[in-house]
């Protein structure tokens, strides 16, 4: 008993050591692509990617946690050394993803959720292939056209604006590995969650060294 | 809402429409692989492929459902045809899978779980390469010895035997997509039951007909 209690224990050290992925989690807006994460992170044992920002923080936002606060000056020089894994201009303010964190998180086999609108998922892509990209569908467009509805802050003109954004960035689902269509929000993020375990289970290079215990 | 019905019934239609997986269910002797078969099919719409055997029928067996029953001329038919994804000879007793039910399932859109020893899942790769193939590891090859011995049918050297045979057909895990420890019977369900669930949830040439549905 002791004997197994000692090799068992072995094992789980060493797999403890196979790296961690990357999942991006990213869909048109209006499909709950924030929602799903927000779920999937008190069921898996994953770290949320921090973004970074030039815009000025809120009174209640926290530095490394809401986000990495940093001048137009850090930014570029972000960029210049490759250290994010993509980044984009919006109403004057520049968000991105850095690549340090997340990297830290894989090596220590952590898994990391990075939830991102299709622009950005596609620079990942470019940046970080090894990524696990899922696309977040809505059941129908007309459901979606009802949810940006529901939010009762667009104006008919920017609900068809949105509509026709979702349609075409549907096409994108080409570059992603797998989907999943948020009908039911238990549903989608129980599939989001299948598909970061099934991940793990995948057999390659690195899972192969499991195989030393056998021998 | 009622337009909003007729689109999803719309879109439930299509979604049966795609074709099942095969999941094969594979691993040396005594990792219990027929058990987690056996609670996996409770937890998913799936149908289990039934071999055919030359073997005369137990009493208790039912034709079609334990096995189908075929005379040795009848086995050599389907073998020169083509009709067997596998076959093995076992105490003078032949079995085999037949293609025909499982591509039947397969087209109606129902997955299929074939739980097959290693030589016999290598053998099914090589006629049906778009399986998924999932092996099923012990968490240690004492506890496999300790599992074997804990039967009480085998001696000493029956047992020895059996776990240099496991190590020899661990190394084939290589021809595998997914490897699952059956550590936690529940756990190890688990984590098949993602797989299947996340083969639904890849993008491919076949999902991406629901695309058509956003246009």
């Amino acid at each position: 008993m002791k004997r197994s209690l000692v090799i068992q224990g072995f094992f789980y050290y060493n797999k403890a050591m196979k790296s961690g992925s990357l999942f991006v989690i990213s869909g048109p807006s209006g499909t709950g692509k924030g929602t799903i994460c927000k779920h999937l992170i008190r069921r898996i044992d994953a770290e949320l990617s921090v973004s970074m920002t030039t815009r000025i923080p809120r009174a209640e936002e926290v530095e490394g946690v809401s986000y990495f606060f940093v001048t137009d000056a850090d930014f570029d020089k972000e960029i210049s050394e490759g250290g994010l894994l993509e980044y984009a201009n919006v109403y004057g303010n520049r968000y991105g993803t850095p690549k340090a964190p997340v990297c830290a998180h894989l090596k220590n086999g952590k898994d990391v959720i990075l939830e991102i609108d299709i622009q950005g998922a596609l620079q990942v892509k470019q940046n970080f292939p090894e990524g696990i990209f899922i696309f977040i569908l809505p059941p129908s467009i007309e459901e979606l056209r009802q949810r940006i509805r529901g939010r009762g802050s667009e104006t008919d003109a920017s609900i068809a604006l949105r509509l026709s954004e979702a349609r075409k960035e549907i096409e994108f689902i080409r570059e992603y590995d797998y989907y999943v269509i948020n009908d039911v929000l238990e549903d989608a993020v129980a599939n989001v969650e299948a598909i970061t375990r099934a991940v793990k289970a995948r057999v390659d290079a690195e899972s192969l060294t499991i195989l030393e215990q056998y021998r």
